[in-house]
C-alpha cells in the first residue's frame, strides 16, 4: 500500500467522457480544467504550526474533483496512481 | 452534489447584459473586470493555523461579484459551475 | 447594496481637477499616482489568524486617498464603484 | 488633514543641498540613495496578527531619512506630501 | 554515519526497472516523475515556530517515493546517498 | 545623531587593505564578498509578531562583517554612514 | 574570533579529493553538489517568533556537509572561512 505523507492523498483517476455541453459556453482559456478521481489513501493528517495534527477533509472512497495539472504520477504494483495535496482538491462529489 | 473544500465555494454564473454606462467613464485597462454569480454550495469552513474552523462569510443563495479570471470550471450532471476561493469574492449583492 | 468581503471596501471615485502645483516639483516617474474616493460600504471586518474579527479603520462616508491602480471596477444599478482592499487605502482626508 | 492608515506616515520632503563629501568616497551604484523628510502625520498604529495595536516608532515632527523611491506623492490643499510605510524609514535624525 | 539536520532524511536510491504500463496512459508532460528510495537516516526532528520539536513521519528503513529532482547527492565512504527534505517525500510504501 | 528604526543599525565602513591570501584560494564567483564596519548606533530593538520588543545582538562599538551590497549610504554632518538591517550582519569580530 | 549572528555558523572548508565513484552513477545536472566543512564557531542561537532563543543543532568541531553555493567567504587573520546559515547544513558527519 501507499501511505501518503503530510497533507497528501493517493487517488485513482476516473476517466470522464467528454460530453457536449448543452449549457452555458465558457470558452475562456484562462480557466483551469479540472479532473475527477477516487481517493484510495489519505495521510494521517497534517501537522499545524502549533504541533497538533488535523485530519484531512477527504476520506478513502471519496470521489473528488481536482486541478488537472496537480500532483505526481506513481505506478505501484502495475496500477497508476496520482499523489495530490489536499489543497489541490476542489470538491468532493455526492 | 458538489461539496467544496477548504475556503472554496461553488457558484453558477449569472450572465449580465452589457448595459451602456451613463455614469463615469473609467477606461483604465489596468483594472480587472468582475463577474456575477450565485452561490450553490459552500465548504464547511476553513481551518485556521491554530486548528479551529471558521465559517465562510458567504452563504448558499448569495449573489456575489468575483474576479473574472478566478476559479475553475466544473461541469456536473450537465450544468456548468465555477469553484472559487472565498478570497476571490469581492462583494455580496443586496 | 454591495456588501464587500474580507478587508474590502466599496468606494465612489471623486474626480479631482488637475491644479498646477505652486509648491515643490517632484517629477519622479518611479512614484505611484494616488486617487481620491468616498467610502460607500465597508466589510464587517477581517478575520485574524487567531479567528477574531477586527473592524476596518475606514468608515462609511470617509474621503480617502488610494493607489491609482488598485481595486476592481463594479457597475451596480447604473453607478460605477471600485472595490478596494483596505491595505490599498493610503490615508483618510479631513 | 491627512490621517494615514496602517503602518503609514505622511511627510514633507526636505531638500538637501548636494555638498561635496570630504570623507570616504563610495561610488557603488548598487546602493540606494536615501532622502530626508519631516513627519507631519502618523497613523494610529499598526495592528499585529494577534489583534493588538502598536504605536509607530516615529512621531509627528521627527526628521527622518527614507529610501528615495519609497512612498506615494499626494498633493493636499496645494502642498506636496509623501505617504510612506514606517518600514521605509531608515532612521530618525537628532 | 550521516546525521541529517532540520526536516531532512538520508536515503539510498532504489533503481526501478521501467516496466511497460498495462494500465492507463498519462503522457502528460506537466507532471513530475517520482523515484524510489530507502531511508537510512532521519533527523532528530524539526523545530516548530513555538520551539517544540516534532519527529518526522518517516522512519529508518522505510521505502519511500519522492520527487525526482529533489535533494542533494552525497557520496560518503564510497556510497552515494541523497539528502532530502521530508516535505519532498510523497508516500511511504507498504 | 542618527537613530535607526526597526532592526536597523548605523555603521561606519572600515577600509580593509586587500592582502594577498596565503591560504586556500576560492575563486568562486557565486559567493558574496563581505565588508567590515564599526557599529555607531543600533535601534531600540525590533518588535516581534506578539508585540514584544527584542534587543539586537550587535552593540554600539562592535566591529562587524556584513554583505557587501547590503544597506543604504547616508551622509550625515559630513560623514558617510551605512544603514543596515541586523540580518545583513554576518558576524561580530573579536 | 568571529562570532556569527542569527542562525549562522563559521566553518573551515575541508578539501575532498575527487575519488572515482564505484557505485551508482547519477549524472543528473539538476542536483546540487555538496561540500564538506568543519565548524569553528556557532551563533548563540536563533530567536523564534515568540522571542525565545533556540540553540543550533550543530556544534563547534562538527564535520558537516553543506550546499556548495551557500554562504559568504570571509578572510580573517590570514585564514579563509565561510559563514553559513544553519539551514544550509545538510548533515553532520560521524
Amino acid at each position: 500500500m501507499l501511505r501518503p505523507l503530510g497533507d497528501r492523498i493517493v487517488i485513482e483517476l476516473i476517466e470522464v467522457e467528454e460530453k457536449t455541453a448543452f449549457g452555458i459556453v465558457l470558452p475562456d482559456s484562462a480557466k483551469e480544467k479540472p479532473q475527477e478521481g477516487k481517493v484510495v489513501a489519505v495521510s494521517s493528517g497534517r501537522v499545524l504550526d502549533n504541533g497538533t495534527r488535523v485530519e484531512l477533509d477527504v476520506k478513502e472512497g471519496d470521489r473528488i474533483i481536482f486541478s488537472k495539472y496537480a500532483g505526481t504520477e506513481v505506478k505501484y504494483e502495475g496500477t497508476e496512481y496520482l499523489i495530490l495535496r489536499e489543497s489541490d482538491v476542489l470538491a468532493v462529489i455526492g
